[in-house]
């Protein structure tokens, strides 16, 4: 199949190799869904969003209240993400995966609560290992109603308060970083405000001493980074596309990846983030982002704000005539 | 308008900054259009087909009636750029600026025909003066013909078999540096094909001495370029918001560039070409292109293919909620 791929790229009406990053991707689809005519169907973005004990130590610019606004922010069509997947023709789903809030119970989302958000890691884990295992097949369960939808092509965000602590402490145990690689500004926090942070998440760090990714996950994670972990493993049981976003994303991702590291197959990766650590994470998973836009804003936007390109990737194998067809001459 | 345009940028849901370069962008397009809430109307691609002269000397791996047989899978909508137009709902027009071959009269083309292609500069200019002035005034009349229609947001590309050696030399005469620096590979040329092209290209650089921009072109451009230098004064006259594409498309930039400078102000640069020399081209203008995806197909499918980030940026200025609307607490 790929050299049937890379013969298709190849005789269409362009030099080879033209269409770049492009090419790259039509054939990473192509490879997934074992077809030289890949479709890309009914395109779904998933919010998880989740509280973080962590918050009450002062990592984050932000009040915790902002992850229960944010959603009703995303309820009320308001936020970024909103925008960017109503552009892109994008269906997006939020879910309560642990806000520290109750929400309305006719509100338009997917109540998955695991708890009223994390514990402070200062003090304890941030979740037992049933309750992180609860979150994971709680993300299993929700692509898997939509992948029965017809959902092929996925991509994940999240919104949590503190969130990038934890993002920076899965990757510090991850890929052995050091906390200084793995921290950056968030939210955009001062000088200051970054030494502080880094002063916790070292602490946090060396608190506990964990090796397996469920145990980390439990330990370190938030119930909307371990349902997003979930997710991804079951998109790629599902054979899906997988985008990845950003800083966070990429954690949850790096946790998937040492329970399954086949799930690489199924990913594309949208953006390098403008949070400091996520370049480096890309570096450890031996991958390259397609664009670069230092954006660091949450919420999947990268991921939905670069689907256009994985589109156009996918119609150009599709739609394009070949040398033959159009009755071009090829070089000489 | 630039601090309000701010102000409406960093009171958006989101953290200061957070969204990169789209927020630059939506600025851009505000001060363009002197509005806080920017609107991208009738967008349209133009792509000027010319033949080169130079050709017979051997500087292009295609066979010159390629440009030809492109045209007509354009016409047909088989090429990336039809693909690409037709995926972001983008109005494409072909323009025979001067392909060496007649088209059937009811061709779905403007017929714009200035010559059936530029002389071969090693042995004369590649255009007259008065033929260059009227490929740039026709240029002018095109973009003004969708102006009038409501379009306005263009971008340009074009199809030409041997015009990387005529952007090349556009770019050695108005930035100074190497015919080296400015030669790349063009649709693919092997190291001794481009060692080759070198020897040409350089050999035409010292043959003519010219200094104004109208000179300039007329000796070592083509009939595709100067067109679509004309089109892109116009859309500055007219102040519309211009997608640049990759390298050809610059050096017709930087020819327009040098006739007026405030043209910038107008300008968005889309994509980073691979062909050799678009990166020195932009680091000249002091700009920074979008992304980066190693594209060098030519036809304007970089501006094409960026174009949804551009539209999103707009659409985040327009429709995403502020911290007040939305009940978001801000930072602390």
């Amino acid at each position: 199949m790929k050299e049937a791929l890379q013969h298709k790229i190849d005789y269409k009406t362009k030099p080879p190799g033209s269409l770049g990053k492009l090419e790259g991707i039509a054939l990473k689809i192509g490879l997934i869904q074992n077809s030289l005519s890949p479709q890309l169907k009914n395109p779904t973005h998933i919010v998880f969003a989740g509280d973080h004990g962590l918050v009450d130590e002062g990592v984050s610019l932000y009040p915790k209240e902002v992850t229960f606004q944010m959603v009703m922010n995303f309820l009320r069509g308001g936020a970024a993400i909103n925008v960017l997947c109503r552009q892109n023709d994008i269906a997006l789903l939020v879910v309560d995966a642990g806000v520290d809030c109750d929400f309305p119970k006719d509100a338009d989302l997917v109540h998955a609560k695991i708890a009223k958000g994390t514990k402070n890691i200062l003090k304890e884990p941030a979740m037992s290992a049933g309750l992180c295992k609860k979150a994971m097949d709680k993300g299993c369960e929700i692509v898997n109603a939509e992948f029965k939808k017809g959902c092929n092509i996925i991509s994940f965000g999240e919104m949590g308060i503190g969130n990038t602590s934890s993002a920076s402490l899965l990757m510090n145990k991850f890929t052995g970083r050091s906390i200084e690689e793995c921290t950056g500004r968030g939210t955009g926090h001062s000088d200051e405000g970054l030494k502080k942070k880094i002063t916790i998440v070292k602490e946090a760090s060396l608190k506990y001493n964990v090796s397996s990714p469920e145990q980390i996950m439990a330990t370190y994670g938030g119930f909307e980074i371990a349902m997003m972990c979930g997710a991804m493993l079951q998109a790629k049981n599902n054979n899906m596309v997988i985008i990845i976003d950003g800083f966070i994303t990429t954690s949850a991702l790096l946790t998937a990846y040492h329970m399954d590291k086949t799930i690489l197959d199924n990913c594309i990766f949208s953006h390098c983030s403008g949070e400091k650590g996520h370049k480096a994470m890309l570096d450890f998973l031996d991958v390259e982002a397609l664009v670069d836009l230092d954006m660091r804003l949450g919420e999947g936007t990268g991921a939905v704000v670069v689907y256009p390109i994985i589109k156009s990737a996918v119609l150009f194998l599709n739609e394009m005539a070949s040398f033959e067809s159009a009755g071009v001459s090829n070089k000489e």
